[in-house]
């Protein structure tokens, strides 16, 4: 997996920060920007955060290339509609030597890491075979959820919160909850005051909403904060 | 492919009208609705889409089963932002036998059905086998994208005027061109009028949209009309 | 304020309950949907909105026709994109003699009354004198917020989950707050298990979202079943 | 009037372009991103508009900063649901000398004038004084349409295309064509090639959506390059 921020809004702090004095405040949109700079911004954003005032949010976005993931994740990323995507298509590139995804289940089991390549070997060769008679938008239909692809995915701040409550999640697929992970990494980078409370349900403000389907291991604000010491994704 | 129209807004028509109606009504909904029986709604719901009026068209909107679809068209189907999706999921449901789709190239090819057949049947015993090591999530990386699936959709009618013009269209894929001809026949037959200038883009009311890429080949409005002649899926 | 469903989804309980099941289930759509009649239904209902499991609450919408509002009160109400809006026009429709919306405060205080009045009186005057010199469109600059409007308005039942959170709360303001409470009446009526979690923040599934900005005074459950004994809106 | 762009998405074209190009290449994002710079972005932007393909549109976002409109512009521009809002609130900020907006046909017709200024006036001792007794959300159902609002606003670039088409236009109430004829003219400058095509109906690739209602008189393609020449807004 390779997860790149390609773009972004710049100065999100200051931005959020703006658009959220303004709906309180009789000063000039200028006044306010000029205002909110550094800690102001980020005590602004604080605060609006505190007080699950989520719209002005939406006026940031991020941009990400992601690269090296199944067609399973994507499948899953692209239900969140509060989005933009580009991808890689099966209809026009044609994906001879595919590159694959392998679970670590899979990975760590010899038995079934055996099994795993040879169906991947087999499907190689029945798609190489398909394309000899049919144009790939059809051979496709042998090729496994295992197969990589590549997106541009852009999200605001607001629609990032959701998915990272989502997926960051113990409770999301090991692959799509190690992407949240890291693009939570990289927003926090850009944009530490705007994500301060960004992260699985278990770390944000509302807590968990998996009711009654809870993985009962919430994590902890140290993992969040951790780098390295991230949580081990397969969990 | 099994497509049924589990339910929609009662009379569609109607609704429609009423809603157009009012924004240059001083009267009342209850009297704007009264007056908008039958005939007069559908000549009021026929003007609306003259003028391009396309807003109040959003009030009703349409509940589909689908089955025996291939994943690659759920992929592709699930791109439609403005719609809800409910779909089974191959997380939780294990699919050893899964059912699967045949593209109608590889059919028509005896080389090529062998090949599929073989490499699907190869499939079938991977996963069977991965699910004694790995949990269905894991194992379901093998798993093609002929794979079929099963969802329930629900969109209105502005949106679904969208979905047609793109996916009735001749450069969409056959799989998802067909079901779109089938929603499309199921919708006509409970709000004929709401539905009358809808289509693939070539039949619509502002024309191809596929620029220097159209097909140049056109449906005609008698295709549109025809039920039984309906156009080659898989031209 | 005169509201009235005009429209809904048919068996609301019935469809939500059979698009939740599908996602876990192998079975088909046409047998999960006979097996969950009556009783069967509401206990999937409850359960899935004890997962927070909310998407399958999208598949049933409910069309409202909204009569004697503020403009004020659609200028809020439109904010809420998730939903469908077609609204009397002050550019195509003239108001010589329009109603207006007077608040509780303001009926409530005989000098405010009477400045209120007043000043309707006035506004009521130059409006007809505008109206013979330029089009109604900028005749209208001159109509206050309290002018009544009409909407037809349709969200589906995720999004009045959201609308009621937010807008049957407390620090709601009272014009919109007897909206969404007339609204939750309305559909709590032909769809109980579907809307039994919903209601103002405080008496949901996920509690106060106001953070530091809390009323302090949640509504009690009660509140929410007692018909006639519904919180004072004007509070 | 007072519109600014306060934040954009950085190299919007070369993203723009990027995002298109992946969907039909083998290759990966970054050298992607490096091939299209400077001419190959604009041809590759091009491209893509005349291949109707908006969907990489939405990849970047642009940021207004809006004073000194009205209300009646501020209920018409939020009804653009694929966009982002923050608006300065009546109901947390008095508003005892408001500002307001004139019409050109108010401001042209001396009787009309005088009305309007007298209007104004009392609405706004009016308003005074029921902020003597009554909370500024309520005395504010006295304030017109005229009264002026600030707002942040984002869209992306595709739902910019859609804003322009439809608020470009001569249909379009003259004081939001004002403001989306400033937007085209921020935006055209930071990302030309972006909104090369966009504009009102009639000078986009589908032409005039207005069917039997079109004005009759489409804008000029050097109307829109024109700058100084710009359409007379009041049309």
């Amino acid at each position: 997996m390779r997860v790149k921020l390609l773009a972004h809004t710049p100065e999100p702090d200051n931005l959020v920060a703006a658009a959220a004095r303004l709906c309180y405040s009789g000063a000039d949109i200028a006044t306010i920007k000029m205002r909110l700079q550094g800690d102001k911004a980020a005590s602004m954003v604080a605060k609006l955060l505190a007080l699950g005032h989520e719209s002005p949010l939406e006026h940031v976005s991020f941009t990400f290339g992601i690269e090296g993931v199944s067609r399973a994740l994507s499948h899953q990323l692209v239900r969140h509609r509060m989005a933009s995507y580009s991808q890689q298509s099966q209809r026009y590139v044609a994906e001879e030597d595919f590159e694959f995804i392998t679970p670590p289940t899979i990975a760590d089991s010899a038995e079934a890491g055996r099994e795993f390549l040879a169906a991947i070997g087999a499907i190689r060769r029945a798609y190489s075979s398909l394309l000899l008679h049919v144009p790939a938008e059809d051979a496709r239909y042998v090729l496994p959820n295992a197969c990589a692809t590549k997106l541009v995915a852009t999200l605001n701040a607001r629609s990032l919160y959701n998915f990272f409550a989502l997926r960051c999640c113990r409770r999301a697929q090991w692959e799509i909850r190690a992407l949240a992970w890291e693009m939570l990494r990289l927003v926090r980078d850009v944009a530490p005051h705007v994500f301060d409370q960004a992260g699985p349900g278990c770390l944000s403000v509302h807590g968990c909403s998996e009711g009654q389907m809870s993985c009962g291991s919430p994590y902890s604000k140290s993992e969040l904060d951790g780098g390295k010491d991230e949580p081990d994704r397969r969990a």
